[in-house]
């Protein structure tokens, strides 16, 4: 037996390959008709891809789960091997998807097979030495196998897709599935939809998620707070259209690198204005700009708006509210003379790292500092020198600030380098949530100026920058950070209403009333359910207080408090109970979920 | 000389169509090789259009009018004559498009002319008696003519149109000069351009307005009043997609009913797909209403949203803030039983009557009842009995609800009858800024349902309903209105704060942050200016409070006053000052701007 590695992201791909082998081999025991196509190791684990006449089912899984430990067993040597390529070609003459990549390969490549046993597949590898080297394995497609295009292409065949994992020991991945499990209960694609705060719909289609009243809610309170938190700052507001004719995004740049990603409306052939859906906002807000002559005293100017935007995203891509056709971008530019640049970045990175705070999240993020590709200078506006001055003088303005960052080739805007705020989502992907940029190109091609203290018209510098992100993806990742329990200022239902019995639905109601009076979100449960009944589903929405009231209480003018913070209260009155939520509104406090 | 009739529409377009021939006849001395098109009367006045080699300039207007007060001196008589078709055609031979309606005229038409002296036009008429009639006339197309296509089609070659008016005295022509005079000054389209509310752009497209940094906070403020006394009446929030797939638009009968008014994304010939962009809210909500079961104790349920919607008008039909692309509509759906039609009905109203005595609009509106057209069966979905019972009910509910209105056939939503609100633009032109629909078709077209008490599942009756109607009209309206004096809850800049001498600049910003944290939005002239300049100029921008800071002011912490309702006031102190502002805003006050 070898000895198992499973210490670096190669011994890990290792190991979890051979797996995906054990995987195929057991398909191909029980089901002899499916093709081969290809079954790398991911992040995670792994999984394989079939052509098979249906799907798997769940039973089919549990079978072949039990198959692949008879083959671990089995403990099968695995053997490399080449063969030249009409060898090759002869050995999967019964695989086609095989064939196809035989097919692909250069010439002069070596073409090489592992076999264990009763399988061989066409494979690069490398591979564990036995089937025994596998400790522990688990499939992960729960309700059977998903979708997935041959070669990742809607043109080509629906495959069906299984996924698993595999660790050196039972202990890892038990601790491994006891953590996804947990993910997967916040995960905000599940949990979202059950707190009702979103749904789709087949009919409107896929990346265009409605926001139902409870999402809603949450975002309006979002919103709010970002436009006011920025109008204290200084920003002034736009509020611009959705879509233009391709002049704008022509003089942008946005028609030459980024038309790909924009939803068009008319044909460029037959009509002669072409309109897009906008993708960003930036030319919109320099239009409001250049409406007016502006003095080198008007800057530096703070456009902010909260923006719908629009990107054509392949359907293949959508997920929740994480990858979507549209969503509404806390956007904004900032339009400055060269002597204010390195303050008003300071001011972005500061309004920044305030939100996070108050969102509870700036333990949770990092900084990447997004240069461009030296390599692929066609991507982008601008020449070789401005880049590299601008990326010179973003480097040193965050090294002033004292951010610590990573750095990333290629991963600029197309006009201009990026300070982007990362985080991972429940299952641990990088996400980018925040993007700051410095832009030398664009106010020359708008021919936007200032009349500066010499008379001379000059050319503002401009910083796009986001504050909150994307309000679907910050709900999202809310949900994720909370399981679903939001803090009292973002709850869209603060307490809930209960009696005891129906008798006392009037004084239930006349308690609501009071509380809503006072401009908190209430609702009421007055069905004729047994009371812990009613609290169990009143926990299970997360809302933050649950008020019951019975006979003592309506005797009294009490209400009875359950708290998320800290269970079953006791009674208290209603003033009280008033005075302490709207300290805790006005203090954003955060109280974790008690499980 | 005939007696002048001035007192029916009748009547005062026969006045006017006389003075538009006496401006053809006077364009024809003049600019002999002019053809002729048409010239029909208005409600105010008369125009006509021309086809010539360049468009006419102020200077030619000028001469036109001392040409045309020629004519009536001469007081010729004007005489009715009738030929048949050929004759006709060789008396028109050298005026193309009086020869096309020659031609276009049924074979058993009448061919009439009129003749005034060395003039003949082709004219059903009728007209007054002599050129010597018409008693006060001026051309009202100031910059000179405009363009317009022969019969309103792009596709035609474009015209010069000179506008005209004319009265049967000096004195009604004066006050309808002054009153138009006044009512260019308060034209949203100009002075909200003047008060940087709003930009339009040539890059981005007709129809596509930019709200500025002060428009877009009125619509700000204005969105918030109205999401929060929705609120306060029970409604839920929703946000939902701005487009959807084809699928949903054919099951609320959009697809077939309002597709030309859609703007596509896709083509329906070689896409799988094609997407629309959203020109209502209704089945956005619906599919939110489907995403749970509901029972008969959830209804009614009131959906809100700040929704933008998309029409793809004509370009000819663009008009500032009024006709437009792309809105903001403040729309909703109420979801009932039909036991509760009839109060949620009232509720409706009730909140439109109040947003319109908050807005000080309540004065300036009036209600249309509006109907389908019976003889026209396939412009609506529904049946016949469901159109007229649903109609008798309506007009059940609206006269015991007490309202006076006016009926029109035809004007229905394809869906159901209307209650529509109506006004008048600053030239008199009527349109409708909210409407109230209710809706028997369409719940049982989506399959939303909800279970009765019975236990059987039910359609409910749809209300679809505006509150305030559409923000950027709206914006346009209280331009118009308040002739950009807005109140002080709704002024982007609420104060500006002015320096005497740059010596008082400090103080003079001291006093503009003390403001500012009280929450008020306020902006500071610090300019090295005279403080009458910078007061004129802060009239000018109808800023409701000037507060000036001199040597005095500094010394005794004191701030001099200007207001838009009193002028000056004197000193007082800060504190004063903003307890005075807060009330206003709090109580919402309306003072009219002083002239």
């Amino acid at each position: 037996m070898g000895k198992i590695l499973f210490d670096t992201d190669d011994n890990r791909r290792r190991y979890r390959h051979t797996a995906s082998h054990i995987m195929a081999q057991a398909v191909k025991r029980l089901y002899p008709d499916v093709k081969l196509a290809i079954g790398p190791a991911t992040n995670e684990g792994f999984y394989y891809d079939f052509e098979c006449e249906k799907a798997f089912t769940k039973e089919d899984l549990d079978a072949i789960e039990t198959e692949m430990k008879k083959i671990i067993s089995q403990n099968l040597p695995i053997e490399r091997f080449v063969l030249p390529r009409d060898e090759a070609l002869t050995l999967m003459s019964n695989e086609p998807y095989k064939t196809e990549l035989i097919n692909d390969l250069p010439t002069d490549a070596e073409i090489t097979f592992y076999r264990q046993g009763d399988f061989t597949d066409l494979c690069a590898g490398p591979h564990m030495e036995r089937t025994g080297d596998i400790k522990a394995i688990k499939l992960l497609s729960e309700g059977g196998s998903s979708g997935a295009y041959w070669r990742g292409s809607e043109k080509n065949k629906m495959l069906a897709r299984i996924y698993g994992t595999a660790f050196p020991d039972k202990k890892s991945l038990d601790a491994f599935i006891k953590a996804r499990e947990d993910a997967l209960k916040r995960d905000h694609n599940k949990l979202g939809r059950e707190l009702k705060l979103f749904t789709t719909s087949e009919i409107i289609g896929q990346g265009l998620p409605l926001l139902m009243p409870k999402g809603a809610r949450i975002v309006q309170i979002l919103q709010r707070f970002i436009e006011d938190e920025e109008q204290k700052r200084g920003y002034v507001l736009t509020k611009t259209p959705f879509m233009s004719k391709s002049d704008l995004y022509k003089v942008s740049g946005h028609w030459d690198h980024y038309k790909d990603s924009m939803f068009l409306l008319g044909n460029e052939e037959k009509d002669s204005d072409v309109y897009a859906l906008r993708p960003m906002t930036c030319p919109f807000q320099f239009v409001v700009y250049n409406a007016e002559q502006h003095s080198y005293r008007d800057l530096p100017i703070r456009y902010n708006e909260t923006s719908s935007l629009f990107r054509n995203e392949e359907s293949g891509e959508m997920h929740g509210l994480i990858r979507v056709r549209q969503f509404t971008l806390s956007e904004g530019h900032l339009v400055v003379r060269p002597d204010q640049l390195k303050d008003e970045f300071k001011g972005v990175v500061d309004l920044i790292q305030y939100i996070m705070k108050i969102l509870g999240i700036d333990g949770d993020i990092w900084y990447r500092f997004s240069k461009w590709d030296a390599n692929n200078k066609d991507k982008y506006i601008g020449d070789a020198d401005m880049w590299e001055q601008t990326q010179d003088l973003m480097r040193a303005i965050i090294d002033e600030i004292g951010i610590k960052y990573v750095e990333a080739d290629g991963e600029a805007a197309f006009y201009g380098p990026k300070l982007d705020i990362q985080t991972r989502n429940v299952y641990g992907k990088e996400d980018t949530i925040i993007t700051i940029q410095i832009d030398f190109a664009l106010a020359a091609r708008f021919n936007m100026t200032y009349v500066d203290s010499d008379g001379a018209k000059k050319n503002p510098i401009i910083i796009h920058r986001s504050s909150l992100g994307c309000y679907e993806r910050t709900l999202a990742m809310l949900v994720e950070k909370y399981a679903g329990a939001f803090p009292l200022w973002l709850a869209p239902v603060q307490a809930k209403v209960l009696s005891i019995s129906e008798k006392f639905n009037d004084y239930a109601q006349k308690v609501s009333n009071q509380l809503t009076s006072y401009g908190l979100r209430i609702e009421t449960d007055l069905r004729g359910e047994k009371i812990g009944f009613k609290i169990r589903e009143g926990r299970l929405e997360r809302v933050p207080y649950l008020i019951i009231v019975g006979e003592k209480e309506e005797a009294g003018g009490l209400i009875s408090l359950w708290s998320r913070a800290a269970g079953d209260e006791g009674q208290t009155s209603i003033d009280t109970f008033i005075a302490r939520a709207n300290d805790e509104i006005a203090r954003k406090v955060i109280i974790p979920l008690r499980q």
